[in-house]
């Protein structure tokens, strides 16, 4: 595998420095910490292997699961590590066609990993053997996806075609799925989510794209012409792929000719760039145009774009406006694409803690090359002596640590969604509806937990690295500036917070959070017959116990404004205690339980368990006791923020 | 004043949209909030009128310390924030000269801005008359680079040239105060601190730069050839004057040609570019050059260079090695350059401060500006009622407070700071004395603080924005790159930490901490007496008297390892306990007092009030339990970092 040499280095003493200090940080992707972390969490702590005698996947075993892992391994080290760097620096940008539009260039490895990633069959791992997928479980579709966005975040945008396809396949008609989903999961075309315009980012409820009735008996569904411009389109315009299927939300106007307030009206449309026929052959351009490229912070090399529907650049079956093909019922849009939205949530959360996960390992390197310092003694330090490795010192090792729990805990908590989501899909009944539920109150914590702790992960990998961390030479500025984006889309941090104390932790009574804390203290139990568990299983009780009691309070006036004016603190402190979890259940795999049988597998493996202990044991000496920080304001319903008018701000 | 124009928008519909929404960030530099905030913490806050009844201010007055900040503020406004995102875009970038050596090149804007703050006479602000200087007070000088690192941190690098003449001032001999320091004063050189090196970042007992005896009897100075690297070194090159003086530490050899090891070896030595004569004329090219330019993640418009000295490119004076002149005594190297420091520190501060603000002061008009969304309500949400400004939402008031008492907050420090270095200079001798300590103690926390904490108010000020705030087309993704680098430069977060807790807090047996701690309970004393001000004033005392008491657990062993372990987590938990007392004493001007007539200049400004003691509220309610946190594992002396194996990381 040729290195990728840094465009910025311009004096060769700098350069043999840099040369010599990030040869093994470029490789990284090659190292083996990821993939034993995986291994570890998948097969000893979440026991994915039981899926096997489920019928679905029957015909997977340990074997067929490592080999997808080891597929994933290969093409991300080969095809997406290596231009990491090349797609932030070579950027999207746009080229005139002979017809006055817009078309976008990107760099060769991005046609080329696109390729590989179709070629491996991953676009279509979940899907039924029929269709040309693997059934694979999506546990184990998630993991094959993590080294992929370790590698090059946003090399990784297969993953917007593949959860197009999927609401196609769940709400589409039997046209739409054979032409449109069996085309996106065979690589041939690309897929977008076209939810934000312009003057409405977060708020759905002021979609202004209009559907205006054009044919209701057209064989690919009930025909639409659109107007109007979305915002925020990742991937809305590229050569990669012959044709791009646009999922549109948009609102069809009543009789008046008025569009419905509210997100009520709100229908999805497939609306594709280059019209198809019932055979997915390309017929005639669609009128849907690229307006324009965003230039960003970072997650540079995914082109996000702003497009015009219907405005009239082209005239598609000779008629003005955009077409585009009902799916499902006119009114059901919201519904049918937020059937996704625990799954894309789940993506955005292992984006951020795969960026936390590289910055870790990019920084852990550098910690053991560089030679900076001397420890100190009682005696002072002792300048003769030479330099020690940045590793040796007690604060490079604690950012290591805070990494490590931050980044291996939000892993551990993406595959244990992931899972979930496996058992609503194939666990009995019963099982299958825990899991919903659970899942339901997981998700903006898998979203919003790790977007906030290993972007402070790749800040603290930054720290690692000194004035070296804040150079475009070295990977870990940009997995800072990748991983910024993450509390941003998919729905913000604070619409994550609403959605958990404003919805998640009352709905059904609160039987989703009762559920929470039921699957905590069985746990919390184990862990008290540890010995060296005991205490950590005592702050957790006390935990899970504050976050109740400040729920509660939170709701205790039932004024919404009340409840929810701090709902972001809340959420931190319940994503803190989620975590602390999280650690206590993984480090129970290594436990010495007088009432339990260790896995053999765990047994001698001195260096990888104490890591996981001593990443537990940080959790819960230096992030534990932030839980009541958070919580202090939701508990006391402190009205300071919302109470404040906007003069004196 | 000319609006820059975004060189990132494509499209027209979105070229509108940002038209329309930055109009007022794009000059969010004429706005009065900066100004107000900065007036009345000099006026009714730290009263620095008093400083007028002292001899060398003896000229001064409120308008004469007015007129300064006009002439900063309309300079920044015109000369400075009008380029900002030019010199991210435009970076520095080299050419070659015929010579073969490299030559810096920077914007028009840089090249102008630096002329204009040469003429307004601020390179020798606080400099005596006879050598062309105001005699201002350095709080004055302080203030007044406020308005220049807000507008654009990276082009106000002439501050460097500031801390170089001062240091020349304090140590050099008459030629080279005449010569070097005066040129500087009067904008016609431009001056650098070459402190680090390739190999050894933060560990100045590594310097390798060696200096070998010339010539004793050189007019400027004894003269010495050096030979070495010297990295990260802003300003290092550039055509914007005509010379540039570098102060450099290096090493001089014993009489067996070695280095001795350690910091008491280093020398610090004034290395120009061009060597001039006794009258200050340019001679001939020393052997000074550039190798390289560093290409950073943020603070783009500083160009940051790695030099060569001596490697053979020139012969100065027939000779190998550059020329340079020592300034001081040998060995004594680390003592005039620290004698600086302390201000060099404040100035790290301030600039975190500065670009925390300028994000703050963008997204709050971003927040009243932009439509989005309605607000909660008992019946739920309306979505036929049109949408409220951003403003009108809980979360985002949170965030915006949160920014205002983390910027507003940290000005206030600084700027005491700054007054305590005046009094240092003019005080009387006891309260010289006092100041003295006081500003050892607080000066790592007057660093660090800002750092941390208002990047995190930029991390805010982005998610204010939406995904809006992740494009180049808005300025708040750019203030939050630059300031990135404060936690870096200049000491470590890390080294303050040591600093902080391993000498600062335990010099002459806890002086300065004691005497901290005295001025924090005059402060807690007062509000006491003050009804709405009484329960910040409980959570003061309990805030100091927990982390005096963490900081003798830490020490209790007597060992600096098990102390220092957690120095960061201290020095976060002492930040915020400083930062509670900046927050209280400045609510006091406001207080109703019934001991005390509030300042006539403070009645009747209602939303003024309300914004400060709502940042206040805030900074007590969210923030200071926070304290009790990070001083867990302080007060443990947890060694679960300090002990983890580098393997099982």
């Amino acid at each position: 595998m040729k290195r990728e040499v840094s465009p910025f280095v311009v004096s060769p003493v700098y350069a043999e420095f840099v040369e010599a200090s990030n040869h093994e940080t470029a490789t990284q992707s090659e190292s083996k910490y990821m993939r034993e972390t995986v291994d570890f969490l998948l097969r000893d702590w979440l026991k994915i292997e039981s899926l096997t005698s489920r019928p679905r996947f029957a015909d997977h075993s340990h074997e067929t699961f490592s080999a997808v892992l080891d597929t994933a391994e290969t093409i991300a080290n080969e095809k997406y590590a290596p231009f990491n760097r090349t797609v932030d620096v070579d950027e999207p940008h746009t080229e005139t066609n002979a017809d006055g539009t817009l078309r976008v260039i990107l760099p060769r490895a991005t046609h080329e990993a696109w390729r590989a990633y179709a070629e491996s069959g991953m676009l279509a791992a979940a899907q039924d053997y029929e269709l040309g997928g693997m059934q694979l479980p999506y546990v184990v579709e998630a993991a094959a996806n993590m080294f992929f966005s370790r590698a090059s975040i946003s090399i990784s945008w297969a993953l917007l075609t593949t959860g197009n396809a999927n609401a196609i396949m769940a709400h589409g008609t039997r046209a739409q799925k054979d032409v449109f989903a069996k085309n996106e999961f065979a690589g041939r075309w690309a897929g977008t989510m076209c939810l934000s315009e312009p003057q409405a980012g977060s708020s759905l409820s002021d979609v202004a794209t209009r559907a205006v009735l054009d044919d209701e008996s057209d064989p690919l569904g009930p025909r639409y012409r659109l107007f109007g411009n979305k915002m925020w389109i990742s991937g809305g315009e590229h050569d990669v792929t012959e044709n791009i299927v646009h999922l549109v939300l948009a609102k069809i106007p009543d009789t008046d000719g008025k569009l419905v307030p509210g997100t009520r009206g709100i229908s999805l449309v497939i609306v594709p760039k280059v019209l198809v026929d019932e055979r997915g052959a390309l017929v005639e351009r669609n009128d849907v145009v690229l307006a324009g490229l965003n230039h960003k912070l970072g997650w540079r090399g995914t082109p996000n774009t702003l497009l015009n529907f219907g405005e009239g650049k082209f005239k598609p079956l000779g008629k003005a406006g955009a077409v585009g093909y009902l799916v499902g019922k006119p009114g059901d849009g919201l519904r049918c694409m937020f059937h996704m939205m625990n799954e894309a949530r789940i993506g955005i959360g292992l984006a951020a803690a795969m960026l936390g996960m590289a910055g870790y390992e990019a920084s852990l390197q550098y910690a053991k090359d560089r030679k900076q310092g001397r420890p100190i003694t009682g005696a002072g330090k002792d300048a003769s002596k030479p330099p020690v490795a940045l590793i040796e010192h007690a604060d490079i090792k604690r950012m290591l640590l805070a990494q490590k729990s931050y980044c291996e805990g939000a892993t551990a908590l993406l595959l244990y969604c992931a899972k979930l989501v496996d058992e609503t899909h194939t666990g009995e009944a019963a099982t299958a509806a825990d899991a919903k539920l659970l899942l339901e109150v997981l998700t903006p914590i898998a979203k919003s937990w790790p977007s906030e702790n290993c972007l402070e992960a790749n800040s603290l990998a930054i720290q690692i690295h000194g004035g070296y961390g804040y150079t475009r030479d070295f990977p870990v500025e940009q997995y800072w500036r990748d991983n910024r984006l993450n509390m941003i889309h998919e729905g913000t941090h604070g619409i994550q917070a609403m959605d958990l104390l404003g919805r998640k932790v009352v709905m059904e009574g609160g039987k989703g959070l009762t559920l929470l804390a039921t699957t905590i203290n069985e746990t919390i139990q184990r862990a008290f017959h540890v010995p060296e568990l005991a205490t950590h299983a005592q702050s957790l009780a006390r935990a899970l116990q504050h976050v109740g009691a400040a729920t509660k309070s939170a709701w205790s006036t039932g004024n919404p404004n009340e409840a929810l004016a701090n709902a972001v603190p809340y959420m931190q402190a319940f994503g803190h205690m989620v975590m602390a979890w999280v650690w206590l259940d993984v480090a129970l795999c290594f436990a010495r339980d007088p009432h339990r049988h260790p896995s053999p597998r765990l047994e001698g493996e001195g260096a990888f368990r104490e890591g996981k202990r001593a990443a537990c044991n940080y959790f819960f000496a230096y992030e534990v006791p932030k839980i009541e920080a958070w919580l202090a304001v939701v508990r006391s319903r402190d009205m300071t923020c919302a109470n404040v008018s906007a003069d004196a701000l």
